[in-house]
């Protein structure tokens, strides 16, 4: 199963028939929005339809062409506008402004092809070099740091994107091992779907499960929602199998090695860069018996942190903690009360919580459980005995609940923003414990002091609010939202380039206080071409020669994703 | 704290002092242990001693030696026999076949220097580099796979080894990320009693724990006994700072990254070829409450495979479970009823039990918890749960409390057999559960033959044995142990050639059969000299390419420990 590229938002998110969901009070909703904004009303500022949009010519010839359907078959190689136009770019907040203006520049694939095989990825790789063509992978295409841009190397002569959303099979489960062998290709639907039908699980929902697949995740080292139970990337592949200019590359896979440095550690976070990944082994576990998702809350973020760093060093299994801070707890209460307004026994319980000591700086936690049935409620007597006593008040499941079922909607309200004059942008790392309070408050600083320098008017305000969504025994991340009226132009490109440049000052105040505060750049979302200008100093110069000369090494030509990572562009 | 090499056995393990603890009975052991070699009387084999043998003179004149005195001072660079013997080589079979026949060829070190601090170490890199001379990182110099040997590459002026015992601080805690930063060549109980003085473990036992270190641990991959708990090295090690010929090397340290490949992951395994690993920074957990060990008996082999695989699914949370095979068992047992004969009640409870069916091909396991009190009772209720559902036969705390007490003591074994014609020889590797019974049989097979085919004369008989001892969702490792006469000539050369020669027989058929069976060429000691045939085919063609690309990228000179895992010797 795979997505008719026609049927998705070739520059937005998701399935064109879909949207996000406000509920029968949208335009109270709307004027919540605007009033958090500091807009008395909204810019129409709506995307340029694909028809009106100058999408330059294929650099192909048409025995160019001939060569690439010569290996994957005429029907799978693809010139036309849409297929062209959809392949440009990922989901990152300047890939939109650029597709949304339609201005697509010459970093168009010249064009698209769909192979089918381990071998086609790798004949097509071959040819690349041959023909000295750029190679960029594309899985969902659901990049948000601009891993996906069709570019190319000075002197190539084209860019082809390699879509790999036919390569979708489920090839091997071996359930003694608890292993899956898959294309790379799948969605995560698919392959959850493919897996589940045999009882298992590799319960990996990053929140762009429904468009994103196994290649990309294991490229960008990617975490799902529920990390702590079966792991970011790192923790649950196995075994790879890459097409390179140095031929088939398979990794090892065993339970663990001392055979010299483990390789499978070199394709995860690759991007592409050193290799077409075209199958996967990955660990996968049975379906849970049980989830249990519920919310707490506490007085403050210091409190609401300490519990979260108490369970995940106590070694309590938990499948995921996710704590908002004061504002995100806010603005998603505010959001929630908006769409179903509060009766009067909430009314009432929610002003004695207050009363209680839960007030302006109150902190949502959620605290999700996966697995067998008894350990699940052992976990919980133990996750509710340290919530308790760092001050957390139950919310019960309810709040789990909601949570749960929208788990995956946020990324469709980027488009109806974005309608609006409204950028919706977020940002991620992670950083020890000892330094995450100094860096949350740094971070959240120097956002909000750019946003100010580059505010689009005297009114405007910005809504910037940040969680902890992944934990670990040394550390967590910290994942930043903010929404913010975008400086605009008098034209759809010229609005795209003031939007743009308003994001890059913010992005580089952002990045550096995280470089000063002792975050990694990004936690999961990749480096791609947004975060490459701070990759050298977070390796620093050995460890990055080391990565540049692993891409020299396999690729001398630089076919492949030229541009992101330490890619030569 | 360090040891002093004099009071250190340089051809053989540990304390000159110290020894095995064959208890009151040792004249019964030896016999019970000829009979099972088919023994009538021990061959006496004792090693040169180190005045009778030739120690090649030093390659480097005085001004050689005053420059590396003028980076680590005179007392810290060594020329003399004693120092130079002790670290021509490690700890090996082969290793001690050359060292105990005085055989030390030209494999010994040309001069020791021992540095005090990271810019010592990255000192004396340039001064090697710069005279084109071999370095060889040595901590515990407790390699069992070559690791150490003190080899050059052609056209290098001499050997040096670098000491790096002297380097034993530990530079910080951070106690609220759970982390620690220490010189790497601090010893095992040295880093234990450094950070248990402050709360807090590492919980990195291996056999080897008194007399290796902490950067030895990581240039091989090592897992310590309760790995399960603390994590083999890849799990535990979070940053490192090496001494390279390209400058200091100092990896990223972030609780997780998306950021690129994780430069951690090629420095474990890097065996000293791609930089001599000055300081790490480790995930440290505070000091268990309560440590539980105790024994189960299994009908055979397949049940407590079954039992244990379950353990690990489940996510039980277990600090170490180690199954013995019923050669390995019966050996145990046997060798400990021959040190402590039983009474007539436990003779008669032995016989229950066999008569019950824990008979020929019984199994024990032994199970580790640690950590706190209520965790570990629901640990041992759960593992007690599913061992009984697999046929187990708890033997209570006993058994566990003497493997306990003894848990380092075998290395102590291997010199007196070693004495009396008997060769003790370990290989270990991992392997999916799926494989895990083929290879168990295969390997166990081969071996067995390979050392028939190799027998010292009509009457000997080796003793083969094995144990799981790590153990992971996806498979386990796989831990054989030999003890067979070894073939002898009529000079102590002549002995340790004929004995190599048998043991490579035996070596080549074994790496041969795992990586028939899918597994690994080690799973924790590492590649070094003994395993660099089978690499390239772990690593396929691309991987060991990339591999080599890292050598030469970063000691384009091949300074950095010639010889081991992919560096050209």
């Amino acid at each position: 199963m795979t997505y008719d590229r026609r049927k998705l938002r070739w520059n937005g998110w998701g399935a064109a028939h879909a949207g996000f969901d406000f509920g029968p009070r949208e335009p109270e909703v709307w004027a919540w929005i605007a009033a958090a904004l500091g807009r008395r009303e909204f810019a129409r500022t709506p995307a340029v339809p694909l028809p009106d949009i100058e999408v330059p010519a294929s650099r192909f010839d048409a025995a160019m062409f001939e060569r690439f359907a010569a290996v994957v078959g005429h029907e799978h190689v693809k010139g036309d506008r849409y297929e062209r136009a959809f392949h440009a770019r990922g989901k990152s907040y300047p890939d939109l402004l650029r597709l949304r203006a339609g201005d697509l520049g010459d970093q168009v694939p010249d064009a698209v092809v769909y192979p089918e095989s381990f071998d086609e990825v790798q004949a097509l790789v071959e040819l690349a070099a041959l023909e000295s063509v750029a190679l960029v992978p594309f899985g969902g295409g659901s990049s948000v740091v601009g891993g996906v841009t069709a570019q190319r190397r000075k002197g190539q002569v084209g860019v082809v994107t390699v879509d790999t959303t036919r390569m979708n099979k489920l090839l091997a489960l071996d359930e003694v091992s608890h292993t899956a062998t898959l294309e790379a290709g799948v969605y995560g639907p698919d392959l959850e779907a493919q897996l589940q039908a045999r009882g298992y699980t590799l319960g990996h929902y990053p929140q762009s499960f429904e468009y994103s697949t196994l290649g990309g995740w294991i490229a960008a080292r990617g975490a799902g929602q529920q990390s702590n139970r079966y792991g970011k990337a790192e923790k649950w592949l196995l075994g790879a199998k890459l097409a390179t200019p140095r031929g088939a590359w398979t990794t090892e896979s065993f339970p663990a090695s001392a055979a010299g440095p483990n390789m499978n550690q070199l394709v995860l976070g690759s991007e592409g860069t050193l290799g077409i990944i075209a199958e996967a082994t990955v660990r996968v576990h049975p379906v849970p018996q049980v989830k249990d998702y519920r919310g707490y809350l506490f007085k403050n973020f210091a409190a609401g942190s300490a519990a979260v760093r108490e369970i995940v060093q106590r070694g309590i299994p938990v499948a995921m903690l996710r704590l908002s801070d004061a504002d995100e707890t806010r603005f998603l209460q505010g959001f929630s009360g908006v769409q179903h307004p509060p009766g009067q026994v909430t009314k009432i319980g929610s002003r004695l919580v207050a009363w209680r000591g839960y007030a302006e700086e109150r902190c949502l936690l959620l605290v999700g459980l996966e697995g067998e049935r008894d350990a699940v409620f052992e976990a919980r007597v133990a996750t509710s005995c340290v919530c308790d006593r760092n001050g957390g008040f139950s919310l019960g499941r309810g709040a789990g609940r909601r949570w749960y079922a929208r788990r995956f909607g946020m990324p469709y309200l980027r488009d109806p923003l974005l309608d609006r004059g409204i950028a919706v942008e977020t940002l991620e790392t992670s950083v020890r414990w000892a330094n995450l309070p100094g860096l949350y408050e740094d971070l959240g600083a120097a956002i909000r002091e750019a946003l100010a320098q580059q505010a689009a008017d005297a009114e405007a305000r910005a809504i910037v609010m940040a969680h902890i969504s992944h934990v670990y025994e040394d550390g967590a991340s910290l994942y930043f939202t903010m929404v913010f009226p975008q400086r605009l132009g008098d034209s759809p490109v010229a609005s795209a380039n003031a939007a743009a440049e308003q994001w890059a000052f913010v992005k580089k105040a952002a990045c550096e206080t995280i470089a000063a505060g002792g975050g990694t750049i990004s936690h999961h979302h990749g480096v791609g071409t947004d975060h490459a200008p701070w990759l050298a100093q977070e390796k620093g110069p050995v460890g990055f020669d080391l990565l540049a000369g692993l891409k020299e090494r396999i690729d001398p030509r630089g076919v492949l994703n030229p541009g992101k990572l330490a890619a030569p562009g």
